[in-house]
Parts: structure tokens; C-alpha cells; sequence
């Protein structure tokens, strides 16, 4: 069996978070999918609807998955120390470090991603870029792997991400089983994003 | 502004709620989202992660969109009366009335559907479609539309129902632009469903 700890903070996208953990919990009894955050309870999301925490950072660091969404909340979260030193701290427990969205911020201010690939938000590619200097960041994926750091492109991109990731711990044949019960057309390609052109990025 | 209350219940599906509710949470000011459920406070999803419900049925049923997900508390809800009687209230009041997935098992129930066309999950089809024999169900269909009553396929097909929606009531530019930010492939065309065959239905 493999824990997932998904950090929540105020702020956070709400299909970042809930879309790969939809895919996640499809794995039934092989997974336990826990919301971790500063403080356990209510954590409001960007659009206002709220999740519950079931564990805190200050007394929890170690799951096989790491996952982080990202939001209009990594903005801030940025600057929070105490959070960037737990992400450092629960990434050294964990067999995969998976980010949504803006959440690879927060993983490249903490110093995780420096010399490594990865990806981000198309529509808020430069600020994300400007979090991690020495970041190798692509500008065209839907997904990025680099070793066993799996960042993604903006909010429903984490769910072809987690489908990859699926298919590379469990098999393939898992990844579409899950995206059939979901009745959901997976990009198994990371390579596709038609959005690094919408917004101007290629 | 336009209220939305969507309607959450032990066992509900992550992604059924909180796709549509990413979509409709783009469109900002507009929209004021709740969630709302037999009792305030936590309730716990399928796959157990927790969402907050701010609100009681036994105190609001008037929202200007009714959203109702499905998931395999839907199986215990469709004999909840408390809760189809509300159902029938909120829908009387409601300009329009979404279900994803197994939702629709309950506005069956609730005779909400009689007559009219609808859909459901492909996974869970011949159950759902026993809980409504004078529905005119459609194998085929990522959504279908009958008046102000909007019911989708499974799980992910809420989000290009939602868009559909979001379309109806503020035009394909504004839906265009929910799915741009996204990062969304939408699925325009509500006659889209190959999970139908995958699923042997057709």
C-alpha cells in the first residue's frame, strides 16, 4: 500500500488537486490518499470552496507520494519558510514528488528542482520561471519527468500527469483502466500542449 | 451574480464535483459556489478525502443553478426521501439543474426526469436507468440537454457539460476562455462519447 500526502494551503486549485486524486483513488485499497496542511481542518481553495485537512505539517512528513497543487495561494506560499523546509523534508521520504500547475513554485523555491527539468502553468510561465532561476524549465510539455520529480502544465494537465505516472508504477494497462472508469480521453503524450501556444509561450 | 449549490453526500465522486465546479469558479465574480449537503461541516468523499459543506438542506434550497455529482453514495441517497424531497424543492427554484455521473440517479428518483431525455454514467447505466423507468435515457451522449435539466456521462464528462453550460448561459467565447485557462481540451460536441461502445452500451 502507498500513502499519498497532497499538500493544501489557502488558496489552492481546486481541479489541481481533486483531478489526480480522483485518478489516484481509482487505485482503491493499493492507495491512502491523505490533505495535509499547516494546520489540520478547513483549507479554502481559490474559488472559495473548502477542503479538509486530516493532517498538519508540523506532525507529518513522510508519504510515498508527495503531491502539490498549485493556486492563487502559491503566491504567497512562496515566501513561507516553514512550508519550503517541510517540501524538502517530505521529498526526502518520497518515492514520487508530483506538482499541478503553480505548485512547481513552490518545489523550486525550496531548492528541489535546481538542475532539473520541469514544467508549469502556461498562463503564469514567467512568474513561476522567475521562483527558479536555475530551473530547467520547459515551456512546450503537458508533463515533465526528471527522475522521480513529475511536475505538470496548468490545472487539468495534472490528470494526463498522474495517468503517466500510474502507468509508470503500475503498468499501463492500470492507467487505462482508471481513465475508462472515469470516462476520461487521457493525453498519454507529454509531449502534447497546444496551450505553450495559445498563450504565447512558442 | 448567479448562486450555485451543489449538493454533497457521503460517498460522493471528487471529480464529478469539483471538475465543473474548477469551470464555473473561472467565471470569478459572477458566481458564488456552495456546497451543501443533509448537514453542515465535513463530508467525506469516496475515495475519503473530505470537502466542507457550508450550508443545510433542512435551511436553503433556492440557488440559481442546482449541481448534483454522483458516486457510490448515490446508491444509499437514492433512498433518502428527505433528500429527493429537497431535491424537487431546489429544482423549482432553480433556472438550470446539473447532475454528473450517477446524479441523475437521484433526480430520477425524485421523478425530477420523467419524460425527459437524460444521461448518465456508462459504467453504472442499467442501475441508473432502473432507478427511472419513465426517463427517456440515452446510451449515447458525453451530455444531453432537456430544457433548463442538463445530466452528463461519467465523471470527467462534468467538465465539458459544465462548458456546455457555461456556453448557454454567457456564450462560446466566455466557455473558450474558461478552457483556455484550463489548460482544457473541451469536448464541444455533446453527442461525443466513445466510452458508450467502450462500455458495451451501443
Amino acid at each position: 500500500m502507498r500513502t499519498i500526502g497532497a499538500l493544501i494551503f489557502p488558496g489552492f486549485e481546486l481541479l489541481d488537486l481533486f483531478g489526480p486524486m480522483e485518478m489516484f483513488g481509482f487505485l482503491g485499497d493499493d492507495y491512502e490518499l491523505h490533505l495535509i496542511a499547516e494546520r489540520e481542518g478547513a483549507v479554502e481553495s481559490g474559488h472559495k470552496l473548502s477542503a479538509m485537512a486530516s493532517l498538519s505539517i508540523h506532525e507529518h512528513c513522510a508519504f510515498d507520494i508527495l503531491f502539490v497543487p498549485g493556486g492563487k495561494g502559491t503566491r504567497r506560499e512562496v515566501e513561507n519558510q516553514a512550508l519550503l523546509d517541510w517540501l524538502v523534508a517530505a521529498s526526502k521520504n518520497a518515492e514520487f514528488v508530483l506538482s499541478v500547475c503553480t505548485g512547481s513554485a513552490l518545489l523550486a523555491r525550496a531548492g528541489l528542482l535546481d538542475g532539473r527539468h520541469a514544467t508549469t502553468n502556461k498562463a503564469a510561465f514567467s512568474w513561476v520561471e522567475s521562483q527558479g532561476p536555475r530551473v530547467l524549465w520547459e515551456r512546450q510539455a503537458r508533463w515533465v519527468e526528471d527522475e522521480h520529480f513529475i511536475t505538470s502544465s496548468g490545472v487539468s494537465a495534472g490528470m494526463d500527469m498522474s495517468l503517466g505516472a500510474i502507468a509508470r508504477m503500475h503498468g499501463m494497462q492500470r492507467a487505462k483502466d482508471v481513465a475508462k472508469f472515469c470516462e476520461y480521453e487521457w493525453h498519454q503524450d507529454p509531449s502534447w500542449d497546444p496551450f505553450a501556444k495559445i498563450h504565447g509561450l512558442v
